[in-house]
């Protein structure tokens, strides 16, 4: 049994939300290793909304996945058994693979992970992982925030929204100002996330309301936004951009249940009159860039280790629980970093 | 009377195009001159589309212009008059006034033009003028185009996307292709302004149908775009985004005339899939950077005393022309840049 594995593969293109019955769980036995391989335990599984996206022909982000292949997403997982130089058995890595217990893969697809004593595994896929590293790449790298800046939340309460609140007002932005689905997320985000405001669009009947509300929360309007909704939020942010402002695009999350990709903002000539970019971005392939990543990774748990940072992962137990815990995602039952705990 | 002048006022906030009946022409007597002010002679008025923006309660483009006031526009004059040290009687003078034939205006609002021998005046409205700055700034400075690149420019044989066609040659682009409306734009834009290739987007029946012509003249997608029309041709560049893509975004002529605000493209995802960026500009704030301009003048310069460049002008006579002239650039009736001939 010991070469043996299971993995989620997809069984049906979803038609809106992922539902269980499009995917199934299947026992296989898994490849000798060739030259450059590992075989991983997998360890835990972080459920990232956008992998959604990854299930349809909606533009070829990553590499799509066909039905009857596994499902790809990011795993954490320790080695098995390695024919590779630069990972030995026993190494924590992180990386993109498949929804799977164990597998077998390219060693380079794989990093090692520095585990840190006393502190729970999963943060390694959330404040010290890709959550993380997501939400201070899009406001340093991409949004260039600058101490002062006035700065936009959406998801505020959500894995990456969580950090980027945080990690903005480390940074020096004067002003933080979150949007969520709910009163119930709204008070985290201002209580536990340090929002100075934070908007519920669940209380907005059109996308004007949900503007005027932010107005009122952010008068003088924002320098820096940090986008993983679209939608109305990403319009509510154009219509508040300060000449020169950046929106760094994380993600969609309105989007990816969609039949169709639903028609964009009605207020892109904003982006003219304020001299203002909307820049996409995604953290596969600044994985590749392991300095920067490593420069990241030193200024978050810098902050981790000063306390300054509350961070929340949900885990969910067992490779079973995966089509629950991944649409939990989208029903917004959760709190935090979700997270399938598939071994330990 | 040389102390009278005449200026176009707004009447009433047009529905669709400008039409002749929302403007008068108001013969005036001009203010004294106050301490830092000029009289100015207006020589010519260049007529930009995105001056329809400032018509209406469209976004704060501009100062916005109230019923009533003048319309308010790039001017190039001749100083008659001076209680300023940085300008002197007899300049020739550009900078943004109001649609008129003498003005009355602080001499900060304009700087000096070095006039070239043997050309038209009105170059300095053109290829030595705003449309220049925005084509080569937009290429250069928002878009940062490198040798190499594939580039799109929508409105391929207007002012300043027949301009910026031929900067991207120059400064190395590996394909250069256009979209124009009509048969007649197409063939100017690639036999006189060296596009590889021009699409009529007149000709495509849907997005889908100019995304597909687009991409059999781009197969491997593009770098940069510059977007002069938003619309259609924005999602379909969109639609074409390579990794790392900028698309310059200058102006968005498919909305000036609507009622209300058009929705925006469904394919912003794709800035996420391409890690790519959308970056809006303006001409007005870049003016108030000397250093910049005179370089990009310089270097536009270089290409036209090189013989390198190929513009066209096309000038209507009298500031009484001035609403037949505007309402010319968006049914498409004009050649190149389009400007009212005041006095010379």
């Amino acid at each position: 049994m010991t070469d043996r594995g299971r993995e989620w593969r997809l069984r049906a293109l979803p038609r809106g939300a992922l539902a269980a019955g499009d995917l199934e769980l299947v026992e296989l036995a898994l490849p000798p290793l060739a030259d450059g391989q590992v075989r991983l335990r997998v360890l835990r599984l972080p459920m990232d909304p956008a992998i959604r996206m990854t299930l349809a022909s909606r533009g070829d982000y990553g590499a799509g996945v066909a039905v009857g292949a596994a499902v790809r997403g990011l795993v954490l997982g320790r080695v098995e058994a390695s024919r590779s130089s630069a990972l030995a058995v026993g190494d924590i890595v992180s990386g993109f693979g498949t929804w799977s217990d164990r597998l077998v893969a390219d060693a380079a697809a794989f990093s090692r992970v520095a585990l840190i004593p006393d502190l729970a595994l999963s943060i390694h896929t959330h404040v010290l992982g890709t959550s993380g590293l997501a939400a201070l790449h899009g406001l340093q790298d991409v949004a260039g925030l600058r101490p002062g800046d006035r700065v936009l939340v959406s998801a505020a309460a959500g894995g990456v929204g969580s950090l980027a609140c945080q990690f903005a007002r480390l940074l020096g932005a004067s002003r933080v100002v979150g949007i969520a689905g709910g009163a119930g997320k709204c008070r985290i985000a201002v209580e536990r996330y340090g929002c100075d405001a934070c908007i519920d669009h669940r209380a907005a009947p059109d996308p004007q309301a949900l503007e005027a509300a932010l107005r009122s929360a952010l008068p003088e309007g924002i320098d820096v936004g940090f986008e993983n909704v679209g939608g109305a939020p990403l319009q509510a942010a154009l219509a508040l951009l300060r000449p020169g402002a950046r929106i760094a695009l994380c993600g969609m999350i309105a989007e990816y249940d969609a039949a169709a990709p639903a028609p964009g903002p009605a207020n892109l000539w904003n982006l003219i009159v304020q001299r203002a970019r909307i820049e996409g971005f995604r953290v596969a392939p600044l994985l590749a860039d392991r300095a920067r990543v490593d420069a990241l990774l030193a200024r978050i748990e810098g902050w981790l280790r000063a306390g300054a940072l509350r961070y929340d992962i949900d885990e969910r137990d067992g490779i079973e629980a995966v089509p629950q815990a991944f649409a939990a995602l989208s029903s917004g039952r959760h709190r935090g970093r979700l997270v399938v705990r598939v071994a330990d």
